[in-house]
Protein backbone atom coordinates (compact mmCIF):
# COMPACT_ATOMS: atom_id res chain seq x y z
CA UNK A 1 0.00 0.00 0.00
CA UNK A 2 1.56 3.54 -0.91
CA UNK A 3 -0.18 6.97 0.14
CA UNK A 4 -1.08 9.45 -2.16
CA UNK A 5 0.46 12.37 -0.18
CA UNK A 6 -1.55 15.31 -1.41
CA UNK A 7 0.03 17.46 1.27
CA UNK A 8 4.15 16.49 -0.26
CA UNK A 9 2.63 16.60 -3.46
CA UNK A 10 0.70 19.98 -3.29
CA UNK A 11 4.52 21.56 -1.86
CA UNK A 12 6.26 20.10 -4.75
CA UNK A 13 3.95 22.12 -6.83
CA UNK A 14 4.07 25.25 -4.97
CA UNK A 15 7.69 25.10 -5.22
CA UNK A 16 7.30 24.43 -8.87
CA UNK A 17 5.59 27.59 -8.97
CA UNK A 18 7.97 29.61 -6.64
CA UNK A 19 10.52 28.90 -8.60
CA UNK A 20 8.76 30.26 -11.72
CA UNK A 21 7.63 33.08 -10.07
CA UNK A 22 11.46 33.40 -9.32
CA UNK A 23 12.41 33.28 -13.08
CA UNK A 24 9.46 35.75 -14.25
CA UNK A 25 11.01 38.33 -11.68
CA UNK A 26 14.51 38.25 -12.62
CA UNK A 27 13.06 38.84 -16.79
CA UNK A 28 11.14 41.74 -15.11
CA UNK A 29 7.96 40.71 -16.36
CA UNK A 30 4.50 40.71 -14.22
CA UNK A 31 4.17 38.19 -11.77
CA UNK A 32 0.68 36.31 -11.55
CA UNK A 33 -2.29 37.97 -9.14
CA UNK A 34 -4.81 36.42 -7.75
CA UNK A 35 -8.01 37.99 -6.63
CA UNK A 36 -10.20 36.97 -3.93
CA UNK A 37 -13.96 38.20 -3.26
CA UNK A 38 -15.26 37.27 -0.04
CA UNK A 39 -19.07 38.64 0.66
CA UNK A 40 -19.48 38.51 4.45
CA UNK A 41 -18.36 36.79 7.72
CA UNK A 42 -18.86 33.10 7.30
CA UNK A 43 -15.69 31.80 9.60
CA UNK A 44 -14.85 28.44 6.93
CA UNK A 45 -14.79 31.04 4.09
CA UNK A 46 -12.76 33.92 5.84
CA UNK A 47 -10.23 30.86 6.91
CA UNK A 48 -10.35 29.31 2.97
CA UNK A 49 -9.92 32.70 1.62
CA UNK A 50 -7.18 33.79 4.11
CA UNK A 51 -5.33 30.35 3.20
CA UNK A 52 -5.18 31.30 -0.23
CA UNK A 53 -4.30 34.79 0.07
CA UNK A 54 -1.25 33.60 2.47
CA UNK A 55 0.27 30.82 -0.46
CA UNK A 56 0.22 33.67 -3.00
CA UNK A 57 2.52 35.74 -0.62
CA UNK A 58 4.34 32.49 0.30
CA UNK A 59 4.81 31.80 -3.55
CA UNK A 60 5.57 35.04 -4.64
CA UNK A 61 2.00 35.72 -6.62
CA UNK A 62 0.39 39.29 -5.89
CA UNK A 63 -3.03 38.82 -4.09
CA UNK A 64 -5.65 40.87 -3.67
CA UNK A 65 -8.62 40.09 -1.22
CA UNK A 66 -11.74 42.15 -1.06
CA UNK A 67 -13.92 41.59 1.38
CA UNK A 68 -17.61 43.01 1.29
CA UNK A 69 -20.14 43.04 3.63
CA UNK A 70 -23.25 40.21 3.89
CA UNK A 71 -25.50 43.35 3.47
CA UNK A 72 -23.71 43.62 0.03
CA UNK A 73 -26.46 43.74 -3.11
CA UNK A 74 -26.33 41.62 -6.08
CA UNK A 75 -25.66 44.62 -8.29
CA UNK A 76 -22.91 46.01 -6.65
CA UNK A 77 -21.03 42.17 -6.64
CA UNK A 78 -21.69 42.23 -10.02
CA UNK A 79 -20.06 46.31 -10.45
CA UNK A 80 -16.77 44.36 -8.70
CA UNK A 81 -17.18 41.46 -10.89
CA UNK A 82 -16.72 43.59 -14.04
CA UNK A 83 -14.13 45.70 -12.25
CA UNK A 84 -12.01 42.87 -11.91
CA UNK A 85 -12.77 41.61 -15.44
CA UNK A 86 -11.53 45.37 -16.84
CA UNK A 87 -8.18 45.60 -14.68
CA UNK A 88 -5.79 43.96 -16.57
CA UNK A 89 -3.33 43.83 -13.14
CA UNK A 90 -5.76 40.85 -11.97
CA UNK A 91 -4.67 38.12 -14.01
CA UNK A 92 -7.42 35.34 -12.13
CA UNK A 93 -9.77 36.01 -9.52
CA UNK A 94 -12.47 33.96 -7.10
CA UNK A 95 -15.48 34.35 -5.50
CA UNK A 96 -15.64 32.57 -2.94
CA UNK A 97 -18.77 30.64 -2.51
CA UNK A 98 -21.10 30.05 -1.10
CA UNK A 99 -22.70 33.95 -1.47
CA UNK A 100 -25.03 35.66 1.25
CA UNK A 101 -28.96 33.85 0.01
CA UNK A 102 -30.08 37.47 -1.54
CA UNK A 103 -27.84 37.08 -4.06
CA UNK A 104 -27.91 34.70 -7.23
CA UNK A 105 -24.74 32.74 -7.22
CA UNK A 106 -25.06 31.15 -10.81
CA UNK A 107 -25.28 34.82 -12.29
CA UNK A 108 -22.20 36.59 -10.44
CA UNK A 109 -20.44 33.05 -11.27
CA UNK A 110 -21.69 33.93 -15.71
CA UNK A 111 -20.43 37.19 -15.22
CA UNK A 112 -16.65 36.17 -14.45
CA UNK A 113 -14.65 36.70 -17.27
CA UNK A 114 -13.77 33.15 -18.47
CA UNK A 115 -10.31 33.62 -19.56
CA UNK A 116 -10.13 34.66 -15.15
CA UNK A 117 -12.17 32.24 -13.99
CA UNK A 118 -9.50 30.05 -11.84
CA UNK A 119 -11.74 28.00 -10.13
CA UNK A 120 -13.67 27.57 -13.68
CA UNK A 121 -16.78 27.19 -12.07
CA UNK A 122 -18.32 29.33 -15.95
CA UNK A 123 -20.16 26.79 -17.68
CA UNK A 124 -17.59 27.97 -21.33
CA UNK A 125 -14.62 26.69 -18.72
CA UNK A 126 -16.88 23.39 -17.80
CA UNK A 127 -17.66 23.37 -21.56
CA UNK A 128 -14.43 23.37 -23.19
CA UNK A 129 -12.84 21.17 -20.22
CA UNK A 130 -15.25 18.27 -21.36
CA UNK A 131 -14.51 18.81 -24.61
CA UNK A 132 -11.08 18.89 -24.41
CA UNK A 133 -10.33 22.23 -25.01
CA UNK A 134 -7.62 24.44 -23.06
CA UNK A 135 -9.62 25.75 -20.08
CA UNK A 136 -9.52 26.46 -16.39
CA UNK A 137 -10.24 22.77 -14.58
CA UNK A 138 -11.81 23.56 -11.56
CA UNK A 139 -9.23 22.77 -8.37
CA UNK A 140 -10.51 19.86 -6.73
CA UNK A 141 -10.57 17.33 -9.88
CA UNK A 142 -7.58 19.12 -11.39
CA UNK A 143 -5.63 17.79 -8.07
CA UNK A 144 -7.04 14.25 -8.43
CA UNK A 145 -5.40 14.23 -11.96
CA UNK A 146 -2.71 15.89 -10.85
CA UNK A 147 -1.75 13.05 -7.97
CA UNK A 148 -2.65 10.37 -10.45
CA UNK A 149 -0.17 11.77 -12.79
CA UNK A 150 2.52 12.04 -10.37
CA UNK A 151 2.11 8.69 -8.74
CA UNK A 152 2.07 7.16 -12.31
CA UNK A 153 -1.09 5.24 -11.15
CA UNK A 154 -1.82 2.97 -14.25
CA UNK A 155 -5.44 4.27 -15.29
CA UNK A 156 -5.73 3.27 -18.75
CA UNK A 157 -8.69 0.56 -19.18
CA UNK A 158 -8.95 0.51 -15.93
CA UNK A 159 -12.70 0.77 -14.29
CA UNK A 160 -13.22 3.55 -12.38
CA UNK A 161 -16.09 4.14 -10.14
CA UNK A 162 -17.07 7.65 -8.97
CA UNK A 163 -19.07 8.48 -6.16
CA UNK A 164 -21.25 11.27 -6.24
CA UNK A 165 -22.51 13.23 -9.17
CA UNK A 166 -21.46 16.88 -7.73
CA UNK A 167 -20.87 19.78 -10.09
CA UNK A 168 -17.53 20.38 -8.85
CA UNK A 169 -16.17 16.94 -8.15
CA UNK A 170 -18.04 13.98 -9.02
CA UNK A 171 -19.31 15.18 -12.88
CA UNK A 172 -15.86 16.85 -13.90
CA UNK A 173 -13.26 13.85 -12.59
CA UNK A 174 -15.90 11.29 -14.15
CA UNK A 175 -15.33 13.18 -17.64
CA UNK A 176 -11.54 13.81 -17.56
CA UNK A 177 -10.87 10.27 -16.32
CA UNK A 178 -12.45 9.45 -19.59
CA UNK A 179 -10.89 11.16 -21.34
CA UNK A 180 -7.80 10.56 -23.76
CA UNK A 181 -4.31 11.27 -22.14
CA UNK A 182 -2.67 10.62 -18.97
CA UNK A 183 -4.32 9.44 -15.99
CA UNK A 184 -6.96 9.03 -18.20
CA UNK A 185 -8.22 6.66 -20.62
CA UNK A 186 -10.29 4.97 -18.09
CA UNK A 187 -13.90 3.11 -18.41
CA UNK A 188 -15.82 5.30 -16.00
CA UNK A 189 -19.19 4.59 -14.00
CA UNK A 190 -20.35 7.46 -12.02
CA UNK A 191 -22.83 6.52 -9.32
CA UNK A 192 -25.43 8.53 -7.17
CA UNK A 193 -28.16 8.41 -4.80
CA UNK A 194 -30.06 6.35 -7.71
CA UNK A 195 -27.27 3.65 -8.01
CA UNK A 196 -29.20 0.24 -7.00
CA UNK A 197 -25.76 -1.41 -6.91
CA UNK A 198 -23.32 0.15 -5.01
CA UNK A 199 -21.04 -2.15 -3.68
CA UNK A 200 -21.54 -4.62 -6.77
CA UNK A 201 -19.96 -2.18 -8.56
CA UNK A 202 -17.25 -0.80 -5.79
CA UNK A 203 -16.01 -4.48 -5.74
CA UNK A 204 -15.56 -4.67 -9.28
CA UNK A 205 -13.44 -1.20 -9.72
CA UNK A 206 -9.72 -0.79 -10.37
CA UNK A 207 -9.76 2.94 -9.09
CA UNK A 208 -13.00 4.43 -6.70
CA UNK A 209 -13.21 8.16 -6.30
CA UNK A 210 -15.69 8.71 -3.74
CA UNK A 211 -16.85 12.06 -3.11
CA UNK A 212 -19.80 11.62 -1.07
CA UNK A 213 -19.44 13.38 2.20
CA UNK A 214 -20.91 10.28 4.36
CA UNK A 215 -17.75 9.57 7.10
CA UNK A 216 -16.52 5.82 6.46
CA UNK A 217 -18.78 5.09 3.47
CA UNK A 218 -16.86 2.93 1.91
CA UNK A 219 -16.00 -0.33 4.00
CA UNK A 220 -13.22 -3.00 2.87
CA UNK A 221 -15.51 -5.65 2.23
CA UNK A 222 -17.01 -3.04 -0.77
CA UNK A 223 -13.10 -3.13 -2.23
CA UNK A 224 -11.21 -5.44 -4.22
CA UNK A 225 -7.91 -6.34 -3.23
CA UNK A 226 -5.54 -3.51 -5.00
CA UNK A 227 -7.74 -1.45 -6.09
CA UNK A 228 -6.89 2.72 -5.78
CA UNK A 229 -8.67 4.52 -3.35
CA UNK A 230 -8.96 8.53 -3.91
CA UNK A 231 -11.35 9.74 -0.76
CA UNK A 232 -12.48 13.28 -1.41
CA UNK A 233 -15.08 13.31 1.52
CA UNK A 234 -13.94 15.99 4.03
CA UNK A 235 -16.58 15.83 6.82
CA UNK A 236 -16.27 16.88 10.47
CA UNK A 237 -17.33 14.52 13.49
CA UNK A 238 -18.03 16.00 16.63
CA UNK A 239 -16.00 14.42 19.20
CA UNK A 240 -15.36 16.15 22.84
CA UNK A 241 -12.56 13.95 23.79
CA UNK A 242 -10.33 16.17 21.11
CA UNK A 243 -9.18 19.81 21.67
CA UNK A 244 -11.31 20.98 18.83
CA UNK A 245 -14.06 19.46 19.69
CA UNK A 246 -14.03 17.21 16.24
CA UNK A 247 -12.04 15.16 14.35
CA UNK A 248 -11.96 15.41 10.23
CA UNK A 249 -12.59 12.17 8.64
CA UNK A 250 -13.29 11.03 5.26
CA UNK A 251 -15.81 8.98 2.78
CA UNK A 252 -13.13 6.03 3.56
CA UNK A 253 -13.27 3.53 6.19
CA UNK A 254 -8.81 4.43 5.93
CA UNK A 255 -7.65 1.83 8.67
CA UNK A 256 -9.38 -1.16 7.19
CA UNK A 257 -9.89 -0.27 3.28
CA UNK A 258 -6.24 0.64 3.66
CA UNK A 259 -5.34 -2.60 3.48
CA UNK A 260 -6.33 -4.02 0.78
CA UNK A 261 -5.81 -0.45 -1.37
CA UNK A 262 -2.68 -0.41 -3.70
CA UNK A 263 -2.82 3.59 -3.09
CA UNK A 264 -5.02 5.56 -1.30
CA UNK A 265 -5.14 8.79 -0.19
CA UNK A 266 -5.56 10.28 3.34
CA UNK A 267 -7.84 12.38 5.14
CA UNK A 268 -6.45 15.24 6.01
CA UNK A 269 -3.63 15.44 3.54
CA UNK A 270 -4.73 13.74 0.21
CA UNK A 271 -7.08 15.67 -2.12
CA UNK A 272 -7.52 18.30 0.40
CA UNK A 273 -4.26 20.22 -0.02
CA UNK A 274 -4.34 19.39 -3.46
CA UNK A 275 -6.82 22.29 -3.95
CA UNK A 276 -4.92 25.48 -3.44
CA UNK A 277 -1.91 23.65 -5.17
CA UNK A 278 -3.98 23.63 -8.36
CA UNK A 279 -5.62 27.21 -7.47
CA UNK A 280 -2.64 28.90 -7.62
CA UNK A 281 -1.54 26.61 -11.02
CA UNK A 282 -4.40 28.13 -12.69
CA UNK A 283 -3.69 31.91 -11.80
CA UNK A 284 -0.58 30.95 -13.30
CA UNK A 285 -1.22 29.45 -16.41
CA UNK A 286 -3.89 32.50 -16.28
CA UNK A 287 -0.77 35.03 -16.35
CA UNK A 288 0.83 33.01 -19.03
CA UNK A 289 -2.17 32.62 -21.32
CA UNK A 290 -2.58 36.57 -20.95
CA UNK A 291 1.23 36.94 -21.91
CA UNK A 292 0.52 35.03 -24.80
CA UNK A 293 -2.71 36.46 -25.97
CA UNK A 294 -0.86 40.09 -25.91
CA UNK A 295 1.96 39.01 -27.65
CA UNK A 296 -0.15 37.18 -30.27
CA UNK B 1 -40.34 -6.48 -27.87
CA UNK B 2 -41.47 -2.48 -28.71
CA UNK B 3 -39.91 -0.94 -31.59
CA UNK B 4 -38.76 2.89 -30.55
CA UNK B 5 -40.21 4.42 -33.69
CA UNK B 6 -38.42 7.78 -34.53
CA UNK B 7 -40.02 7.95 -37.35
CA UNK B 8 -43.43 8.37 -35.62
CA UNK B 9 -42.26 10.21 -32.97
CA UNK B 10 -40.05 12.72 -34.98
CA UNK B 11 -43.47 13.57 -37.13
CA UNK B 12 -45.51 13.79 -33.70
CA UNK B 13 -43.15 16.57 -32.75
CA UNK B 14 -42.87 17.87 -36.00
CA UNK B 15 -46.70 18.59 -35.77
CA UNK B 16 -46.78 19.51 -32.34
CA UNK B 17 -44.54 22.49 -33.30
CA UNK B 18 -46.81 23.02 -36.38
CA UNK B 19 -49.43 23.78 -34.62
CA UNK B 20 -47.20 26.13 -32.08
CA UNK B 21 -46.40 28.20 -34.90
CA UNK B 22 -49.75 28.05 -36.36
CA UNK B 23 -50.83 29.88 -32.95
CA UNK B 24 -47.93 32.39 -33.35
CA UNK B 25 -49.28 33.28 -36.73
CA UNK B 26 -52.62 33.70 -35.11
CA UNK B 27 -51.30 35.77 -32.53
CA UNK B 28 -50.11 37.91 -34.80
CA UNK B 29 -46.41 36.71 -33.70
CA UNK B 30 -43.03 36.12 -35.64
CA UNK B 31 -42.21 32.64 -36.19
CA UNK B 32 -39.28 30.77 -35.49
CA UNK B 33 -36.56 31.42 -38.13
CA UNK B 34 -33.59 29.15 -38.34
CA UNK B 35 -30.42 30.14 -41.21
CA UNK B 36 -28.07 27.27 -42.24
CA UNK B 37 -24.78 28.02 -43.69
CA UNK B 38 -23.29 25.79 -46.03
CA UNK B 39 -19.67 26.03 -47.52
CA UNK B 40 -18.87 24.16 -50.39
CA UNK B 41 -20.55 21.22 -52.41
CA UNK B 42 -20.35 18.44 -50.32
CA UNK B 43 -22.91 16.19 -51.78
CA UNK B 44 -23.97 14.52 -48.06
CA UNK B 45 -24.16 18.28 -46.88
CA UNK B 46 -25.96 19.16 -49.28
CA UNK B 47 -28.62 16.67 -48.77
CA UNK B 48 -28.71 16.86 -44.92
CA UNK B 49 -29.22 20.70 -45.57
CA UNK B 50 -31.53 20.35 -47.95
CA UNK B 51 -33.49 18.28 -45.87
CA UNK B 52 -33.53 20.55 -42.80
CA UNK B 53 -34.40 23.58 -45.01
CA UNK B 54 -37.45 21.45 -46.12
CA UNK B 55 -38.43 20.70 -42.76
CA UNK B 56 -38.81 24.28 -41.67
CA UNK B 57 -41.19 25.14 -44.68
CA UNK B 58 -43.15 22.45 -44.03
CA UNK B 59 -43.97 23.15 -40.41
CA UNK B 60 -44.61 26.93 -40.81
CA UNK B 61 -40.90 28.60 -40.00
CA UNK B 62 -38.92 30.80 -41.78
CA UNK B 63 -35.70 29.46 -43.18
CA UNK B 64 -32.85 31.31 -44.87
CA UNK B 65 -29.88 28.64 -46.92
CA UNK B 66 -26.30 30.75 -47.20
CA UNK B 67 -24.44 28.58 -49.53
CA UNK B 68 -20.47 29.78 -49.89
CA UNK B 69 -18.20 28.89 -52.56
CA UNK B 70 -15.70 26.16 -51.15
CA UNK B 71 -12.45 28.82 -51.54
CA UNK B 72 -14.29 31.18 -48.60
CA UNK B 73 -12.00 32.32 -46.50
CA UNK B 74 -12.52 31.55 -42.60
CA UNK B 75 -12.39 35.65 -42.27
CA UNK B 76 -15.22 35.63 -44.60
CA UNK B 77 -17.26 32.88 -42.98
CA UNK B 78 -16.59 34.80 -39.67
CA UNK B 79 -18.07 37.64 -41.18
CA UNK B 80 -21.19 36.09 -41.78
CA UNK B 81 -21.45 34.18 -38.77
CA UNK B 82 -21.32 37.80 -37.11
CA UNK B 83 -24.26 39.63 -39.34
CA UNK B 84 -26.03 35.96 -38.20
CA UNK B 85 -25.48 36.95 -34.64
CA UNK B 86 -26.47 40.46 -35.33
CA UNK B 87 -29.70 39.79 -37.12
CA UNK B 88 -32.85 40.22 -35.10
CA UNK B 89 -34.70 38.40 -37.63
CA UNK B 90 -32.56 35.29 -37.07
CA UNK B 91 -33.66 33.20 -33.91
CA UNK B 92 -31.41 30.23 -34.68
CA UNK B 93 -28.69 29.01 -37.24
CA UNK B 94 -26.24 26.26 -37.91
CA UNK B 95 -23.01 26.14 -40.01
CA UNK B 96 -23.19 22.73 -41.27
CA UNK B 97 -20.25 20.85 -40.52
CA UNK B 98 -17.43 19.37 -42.08
CA UNK B 99 -16.12 22.54 -43.58
CA UNK B 100 -13.03 22.83 -45.71
CA UNK B 101 -10.00 21.94 -44.59
CA UNK B 102 -8.29 25.40 -44.39
CA UNK B 103 -11.13 26.59 -41.71
CA UNK B 104 -10.72 26.31 -38.69
CA UNK B 105 -13.99 24.56 -37.26
CA UNK B 106 -13.37 25.26 -33.77
CA UNK B 107 -12.82 29.23 -34.14
CA UNK B 108 -16.09 29.08 -36.16
CA UNK B 109 -18.14 27.49 -33.65
CA UNK B 110 -16.74 29.34 -30.68
CA UNK B 111 -17.88 32.63 -32.63
CA UNK B 112 -21.48 31.53 -32.68
CA UNK B 113 -23.86 33.73 -30.71
CA UNK B 114 -24.35 30.45 -28.10
CA UNK B 115 -28.28 32.54 -27.71
CA UNK B 116 -28.54 31.17 -31.01
CA UNK B 117 -26.59 28.07 -31.27
CA UNK B 118 -29.29 25.48 -32.32
CA UNK B 119 -27.09 22.69 -32.41
CA UNK B 120 -25.43 23.00 -29.48
CA UNK B 121 -21.83 22.79 -30.36
CA UNK B 122 -20.79 26.11 -28.56
CA UNK B 123 -18.58 25.02 -25.31
CA UNK B 124 -20.98 27.21 -23.52
CA UNK B 125 -23.79 25.62 -24.32
CA UNK B 126 -21.89 22.47 -23.72
CA UNK B 127 -21.00 23.49 -20.37
CA UNK B 128 -24.78 24.57 -19.22
CA UNK B 129 -25.63 21.28 -20.66
CA UNK B 130 -23.69 19.45 -18.37
CA UNK B 131 -24.52 21.53 -15.26
CA UNK B 132 -27.93 21.20 -15.74
CA UNK B 133 -28.93 25.08 -16.78
CA UNK B 134 -30.91 25.77 -19.67
CA UNK B 135 -29.13 25.75 -22.86
CA UNK B 136 -29.24 23.95 -26.09
CA UNK B 137 -28.88 19.98 -25.90
CA UNK B 138 -27.91 19.28 -29.63
CA UNK B 139 -29.96 17.54 -31.41
CA UNK B 140 -28.74 13.11 -30.91
CA UNK B 141 -28.64 12.90 -27.36
CA UNK B 142 -31.68 15.76 -27.36
CA UNK B 143 -33.20 13.15 -29.54
CA UNK B 144 -32.32 9.75 -27.38
CA UNK B 145 -33.60 11.56 -24.38
CA UNK B 146 -36.84 12.45 -26.18
CA UNK B 147 -37.42 9.19 -27.35
CA UNK B 148 -37.14 7.27 -24.30
CA UNK B 149 -39.21 9.76 -22.60
CA UNK B 150 -41.96 9.57 -25.26
CA UNK B 151 -42.26 5.53 -24.55
CA UNK B 152 -41.91 6.17 -20.98
CA UNK B 153 -38.94 3.64 -20.81
CA UNK B 154 -37.76 3.34 -17.06
CA UNK B 155 -34.08 4.95 -16.99
CA UNK B 156 -33.92 5.38 -12.82
CA UNK B 157 -31.32 3.62 -10.82
CA UNK B 158 -30.50 1.02 -14.35
CA UNK B 159 -27.37 0.24 -15.81
CA UNK B 160 -26.59 2.36 -18.52
CA UNK B 161 -23.79 1.15 -21.15
CA UNK B 162 -23.02 3.82 -23.51
CA UNK B 163 -20.04 3.21 -26.12
CA UNK B 164 -18.58 5.58 -27.80
CA UNK B 165 -17.00 8.65 -26.44
CA UNK B 166 -18.07 11.08 -29.10
CA UNK B 167 -18.57 14.70 -28.27
CA UNK B 168 -21.81 14.88 -30.11
CA UNK B 169 -23.07 11.28 -28.79
CA UNK B 170 -21.34 9.32 -26.55
CA UNK B 171 -20.37 12.37 -24.37
CA UNK B 172 -23.20 13.86 -24.15
CA UNK B 173 -25.71 11.16 -23.85
CA UNK B 174 -23.62 9.76 -20.76
CA UNK B 175 -23.64 13.20 -18.87
CA UNK B 176 -28.03 13.40 -19.48
CA UNK B 177 -28.51 9.98 -19.12
CA UNK B 178 -26.67 10.23 -15.24
CA UNK B 179 -28.45 13.23 -14.01
CA UNK B 180 -31.63 13.80 -12.30
CA UNK B 181 -35.09 13.85 -13.99
CA UNK B 182 -37.21 12.21 -16.85
CA UNK B 183 -34.90 9.71 -18.86
CA UNK B 184 -32.59 10.00 -16.47
CA UNK B 185 -31.13 8.97 -13.11
CA UNK B 186 -29.15 5.75 -14.61
CA UNK B 187 -25.98 4.35 -13.70
CA UNK B 188 -23.75 5.09 -16.52
CA UNK B 189 -20.75 4.02 -18.02
CA UNK B 190 -18.83 5.12 -20.84
CA UNK B 191 -16.86 2.92 -22.88
CA UNK B 192 -14.21 3.47 -25.86
CA UNK B 193 -11.51 2.47 -27.52
CA UNK B 194 -9.23 1.57 -24.47
CA UNK B 195 -12.45 -0.26 -22.05
CA UNK B 196 -10.80 -3.89 -21.78
CA UNK B 197 -14.12 -5.70 -21.21
CA UNK B 198 -16.55 -4.26 -23.22
CA UNK B 199 -18.42 -7.48 -23.70
CA UNK B 200 -18.52 -7.99 -19.97
CA UNK B 201 -20.31 -4.31 -18.96
CA UNK B 202 -22.54 -4.73 -22.17
CA UNK B 203 -24.30 -7.90 -20.56
CA UNK B 204 -24.94 -6.50 -17.46
CA UNK B 205 -26.61 -3.26 -18.74
CA UNK B 206 -29.71 -2.76 -18.30
CA UNK B 207 -29.78 0.03 -21.27
CA UNK B 208 -27.21 0.34 -23.62
CA UNK B 209 -26.40 3.48 -26.28
CA UNK B 210 -23.84 2.26 -28.87
CA UNK B 211 -22.39 5.24 -30.63
CA UNK B 212 -19.80 3.57 -32.31
CA UNK B 213 -19.78 3.68 -36.55
CA UNK B 214 -19.55 -0.41 -36.77
CA UNK B 215 -21.89 -2.33 -38.76
CA UNK B 216 -23.45 -4.45 -36.08
CA UNK B 217 -21.03 -4.61 -33.76
CA UNK B 218 -23.12 -5.32 -30.81
CA UNK B 219 -24.28 -9.39 -31.02
CA UNK B 220 -27.36 -11.16 -29.56
CA UNK B 221 -24.46 -12.56 -26.93
CA UNK B 222 -23.77 -9.29 -25.66
CA UNK B 223 -26.88 -8.13 -24.53
CA UNK B 224 -29.04 -9.34 -21.52
CA UNK B 225 -32.59 -10.58 -22.03
CA UNK B 226 -34.82 -7.83 -22.08
CA UNK B 227 -32.35 -4.77 -22.13
CA UNK B 228 -33.41 -1.29 -24.48
CA UNK B 229 -31.08 -0.73 -27.08
CA UNK B 230 -30.33 2.75 -28.51
CA UNK B 231 -28.70 2.12 -31.69
CA UNK B 232 -27.12 5.57 -32.42
CA UNK B 233 -24.47 4.14 -35.67
CA UNK B 234 -25.43 4.69 -38.89
CA UNK B 235 -23.09 2.96 -41.95
CA UNK B 236 -23.49 2.85 -45.40
CA UNK B 237 -22.32 -0.68 -46.44
CA UNK B 238 -21.61 -1.16 -50.13
CA UNK B 239 -24.16 -3.54 -51.34
CA UNK B 240 -24.10 -4.54 -55.34
CA UNK B 241 -27.22 -6.12 -54.98
CA UNK B 242 -29.14 -3.14 -54.07
CA UNK B 243 -30.09 0.01 -56.35
CA UNK B 244 -28.29 2.25 -54.56
CA UNK B 245 -25.39 0.09 -54.61
CA UNK B 246 -25.39 0.25 -50.56
CA UNK B 247 -27.54 -0.21 -47.65
CA UNK B 248 -27.58 1.25 -44.32
CA UNK B 249 -27.14 -0.56 -40.95
CA UNK B 250 -26.47 0.52 -37.36
CA UNK B 251 -23.61 -0.92 -34.58
CA UNK B 252 -26.31 -3.58 -34.02
CA UNK B 253 -27.07 -6.74 -35.55
CA UNK B 254 -30.97 -6.13 -34.85
CA UNK B 255 -32.69 -9.31 -36.21
CA UNK B 256 -30.76 -11.31 -33.65
CA UNK B 257 -30.37 -8.46 -30.41
CA UNK B 258 -34.27 -7.37 -31.24
CA UNK B 259 -35.29 -11.17 -30.04
CA UNK B 260 -34.08 -10.15 -26.52
CA UNK B 261 -34.49 -6.67 -26.38
CA UNK B 262 -37.48 -5.04 -24.67
CA UNK B 263 -37.25 -1.54 -26.48
CA UNK B 264 -34.98 -1.52 -29.75
CA UNK B 265 -34.40 1.17 -32.22
CA UNK B 266 -34.30 0.44 -35.74
CA UNK B 267 -32.18 1.61 -38.40
CA UNK B 268 -33.13 3.84 -40.16
CA UNK B 269 -35.85 4.94 -38.53
CA UNK B 270 -34.80 5.88 -34.79
CA UNK B 271 -32.39 7.76 -34.05
CA UNK B 272 -31.81 9.12 -37.17
CA UNK B 273 -35.14 10.92 -37.97
CA UNK B 274 -35.06 12.57 -34.17
CA UNK B 275 -32.52 14.85 -35.00
CA UNK B 276 -34.13 16.84 -37.78
CA UNK B 277 -37.08 17.56 -34.77
CA UNK B 278 -34.80 18.11 -32.33
CA UNK B 279 -33.09 20.86 -34.12
CA UNK B 280 -36.54 22.59 -35.25
CA UNK B 281 -37.51 22.23 -31.41
CA UNK B 282 -33.85 23.89 -30.47
CA UNK B 283 -34.95 26.72 -32.61
CA UNK B 284 -38.67 26.93 -31.65
CA UNK B 285 -36.78 27.16 -27.84
CA UNK B 286 -34.30 29.91 -28.83
CA UNK B 287 -37.47 31.97 -30.58
CA UNK B 288 -39.96 31.58 -27.27
CA UNK B 289 -36.23 32.53 -25.25
CA UNK B 290 -35.41 35.63 -27.32
CA UNK B 291 -38.95 37.09 -27.09
CA UNK B 292 -39.04 36.14 -23.30
CA UNK B 293 -35.73 38.13 -22.89
CA UNK B 294 -37.16 41.18 -25.12
CA UNK B 295 -40.16 41.26 -22.89
CA UNK B 296 -38.11 40.71 -19.41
Amino acid sequence: MKILDGKKISNDIKDEIAAEVAQMKERGEKVPHLAAVLVGNDGASLTYVGSKVRSCKKIGFESTLIQLPEETTEETLLQKVQELNANPEIDGYIVQLPLPKHIDEQKVLMAVDPDKDVDGFHPVNFGKMALDMESFISATPFGIMELLKRYDVDTEGKNVVVIGRSHIVGRPISILMSQKGKAANSTVTLTHSRTKNIQELTQQADIIVSALGVPEFLKAEMVKEGAVIIDVGITRVADDSREKGYYITGDVDFDNVSKKASFITPVPGGVGPMTIAMLLKNTLLARERHRANKES
